[in-house]
């Protein structure tokens, strides 16, 4: 960027150049860093960091408030809260990273935001089985296939599910240790899943801490619209972190807390009533149910 | 900013498509916010934030260590360690804030930073009195007048100054209570003033934490140029924060660790020796001492 793109027209020039100073002798501060890659993102941090100092004319206040707002930030971070991972999520910043890390290609699924609740080694069901575990909620049978980018089957894809029961609480959030609401399956021989899962609903980020306070200073909601999280790896192909988003859920008009909305992810959850039969045959017990499709492409491992 | 500005050329179109619609949602989250300073400050954050992951092309690791380094800053933070000013020193964004807020005025002194030292309160000496009051050092005699922009004297200007003692140690970092190295005075009826104190040494900044592990990995000193602190206070002008720094100091040419640093602000701080009389007949028992002359400029409070 030139001095021109950076410097707001107001400041005199005897200041732009006092501003100018300050920034250079920052950046020439990381002259005898001898890692390029560090060299380049801290050069860059400082860039952007002074830029918008310089474009909002930051108020000493303004600054201090930024200090504590920081200092809330990492005391309230423990083992189990992580806020500068939500900060990170409220402000894009996490599904603007992933955007640049899974690069669009061709017809391959678009990847979203991993989120706090992903458990490694989660039990392996059968295709069919019930990843609910005993988490409450309206049943969902969810099926689709997992393809090459030339819509070539990928037999054997391990596919890593979770997500939430109908209050909103994924299972390491019970306390209790129980594993529910979470599984991996493998996809078969023609690159098929299913599985019952529930129908997600919508579920607020923790917002008792400053990023909570933040959203609500802004007027932003904390609730994150209603999603179903998959993993999906298989040999030579990228791994593909996504969600599947439920159509019709309001959450979609009002905003995802943390962005993590792609259009091509939106997946009609068709209501089905007690009296529907299942695919599979199970008795819901006059229970009401859905049924959604997701078909999963993978980009290759390597885009060239 | 457009958007040929701000996304990288090498990005293929739709991809970068993708990337400015997630930087699209993220700013128009902020269409609610009835306080139009804080939309501003919070579309600059996070304009600038997704600017630099674009430009620098952000991996998930690097992301990851970023917010492991923000959580580290966090977590040694405390009531009297200020990792995130720290942070915001070493990457000159405490200085650049100091520099908007602090326009460049005619003749006017430079402010700099302000630094974690000051304590309110401190105690007052007379005119040519010692501020060192025990901190262990080389003496030096400091003398000057502090005059309006248009050359007018200005009296009973309130002068807080403080420094460290000869091992780089502020009163407050001796742990036991102590009022040393720091004092306020009024200048006289002709605007003059004078003092002892100490003649200014490096110290390092604390770089036992990660703000020093960054420091060390781009291979930046800790070590902040030798200096004296002033707070100068007068009815109808801006307050003026700033230091002098010691002419000749090696620091000068390393580089200081915050950025403080401006020319105007190097003073000779003459060495003397113990022979040479002392401006108002102090003995000083065989020691060598030095002499120093600071003349400060102050702005008027509204800059037109
Ligand atoms: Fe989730
Ligand atoms: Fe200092």
């Amino acid at each position: 960027m030139t001095t021109s793109e950076t410097t707001p027209g107001s400041a005199p020039n005897r200041q732009v150049e006092v501003e100018e100073d300050v920034l250079r002798r920052v950046l020439d501060s990381f002259s005898g860093c001898t890692d390029p890659r560090l060299r380049e993102i801290m050069e860059g941090v400082v860039r952007h960091l002074h830029s918008f100092i310089r474009e909002v004319r930051l108020s000493e206040d303004e600054w201090k408030y930024a200090i504590d707002f920081l200092t809330a930030v990492g005391h309230i971070t423990d083992d189990t809260r992580q806020e500068f991972i939500l900060l990170s999520d409220t402000l894009g910043v996490s599904m603007q990273t992933i955007a640049v890390n899974n690069e669009a290609y061709r017809n391959a699924t678009e990847a979203t935001v991993f989120g706090p609740f992903f458990v490694d080694d989660a039990p392996e069901v059968p295709l069919g089985g019930d990843i609910a575990a005993g988490a409450v909620g309206e049943p969902a049978w969810v099926e689709g296939t997992v393809t090459d980018t030339d819509g070539r089957p990928v037999p054997g894809a391990r596919i890593e599910v979770w997500e939430c029961d109908e209050d909103g609480m994924y299972d390491v959030q019970y306390g209790d240790g129980r594993t529910a609401g979470r599984a991996c399956l493998y996809s078969d021989e023609d690159g098929a899943f299913r599985f019952w899962g529930l129908t997600p609903v919508p579920y607020p980020i923790p917002y008792d801490g400053p990023v909570g306070k933040m959203l609500s200073a802004v007027g932003r909601s904390p609730v994150r619209a209603a999603h179903l999280h998959f993993m999906v790896t298989a040999p030579g192909l990228r791994t593909l972190v996504t969600h599947i988003f439920v159509e019709g859920d309001p959450q979609l008009e009002i905003g995802d807390s943390v962005f993590g909305v792609k259009d091509s992810l939106i997946k009609p959850f068709r209501k089905q009533s007690p009296e529907t039969p299942t695919p599979d045959g199970r008795r819901l017990d006059g229970q009401e149910w859905s049924r959604a499709r997701f078909d999963i492409v993978l980009a290759p491992e390597e885009i060239t």
